[in-house]
């Protein structure tokens, strides 16, 4: 089957547009997407990535993010809060619901509600927002994302992440190819349908 | 008149792409471009970015780079000897190339030479290599280089690549509005033929 592994932070940045576009980009391609949280902040700091002190380049992420928005026809109000999900309760959630088979809705209503509506990401706030449409119990959800299992998931998809190369989010996989960032997900899914015979050089 | 600031550096991995693309892209879209080289070292080291630490990210920019090329239909053989022109030797023969009107052709050439000849930038052996089909006099334009007009030169394209938030190459400018990425080279010429009234937000 086809597919492609998505890996992402909930806090970050451009993974807002891969949130947005995926999933009718890979239905229309026939693929199969794997949603997966994993913690960002460890494999960026073993890589000696500290973008929250590289001024210019975050001022130069929200305006790109911003254009790209618009390209590609998603609403943009802000730069959202950010860093936001200092404790990573709210990616503890996402294995919860990755778990449960919900990562994908979860996902995709805590970047809008992060982005377009203002939330911090982890804040009370944030989770009754999105996990009560889901019809979910916020403390049983919250007491499940603080419990060890939650908090070993996510090192272990952090640990996956980091087997495949990634050092930042969002980051793709196909048969063990990696492609990072957003502006990389139509040639993730190209490789996915078969285009990496004509790419592949070796 | 239709213009894009072509903001790169000399040793800059992905700065190949935009080198080896720029020039027929630009011809099609009717934008004439500047070619302007500057110590992106400097800038980075500003930022507190240190790609030379960041392993998995150099892993995965050369495999990208490879990926792209072919994308693009341009050579690839290996990646290049990386970092390079430890001493900005040829980058400030760059400046004495953009004094004389000719940084065009040594850039594309240089590239050329360092990626596909395994050339070392900076070296006698690039510089002659460069040079002298360009009609150059080799130790004339080295003295030239290692004077100060060219110092300054370098220290001066730098500063307005500051200006214009650029902490990366390759960077492109529009009308005070900066891309960064060889993946943004079409965006930027886009905005450049009028794209920009679709896409801008404020």
């Amino acid at each position: 089957m086809r597919q492609l592994e998505f890996f992402y932070f909930l806090g970050s940045g451009y993974a807002y547009l891969s949130v947005m576009r995926i999933g009718p980009l890979a239905r229309d391609a026939g693929i199969t997407v794997r949603w997966r949280p994993f913690n960002v902040r460890t494999v960026m700091a073993e890589n000696n990535i500290a973008l929250r002190s590289q001024t210019a380049k975050v001022k130069y992420m929200w305006r790109d993010v911003q254009r790209r928005a618009r390209t590609h026809a998603l609403p943009f109000v802000n730069a959202p809060i950010w860093p936001t999900d200092p404790d990573l309760l709210a990616n503890r959630v996402a294995m919860v619901a990755a778990e449960g088979g919900w990562c994908e809705d979860y996902t995709i209503e805590s970047f809008k509600a992060w982005y377009l509506e203002g939330v911090a990401l982890g804040d009370r706030a944030h989770l009754e927002h999105v996990l009560r449409p889901l019809g979910k119990d916020v403390d049983a959800v919250i007491a499940q994302a603080n419990a060890p299992a939650a908090h070993e998931r996510l090192k272990m998809e952090t640990d996956a992440a980091r087997e495949y190369g990634i050092f930042g989010s969002p980051a793709f996989v196909v048969n063990g190819e990696t492609f990072w960032g957003d502006d990389r997900l139509e040639e993730a899914l190209s490789w996915a349908t078969g285009r990496r015979r004509l790419q592949d050089v070796h």
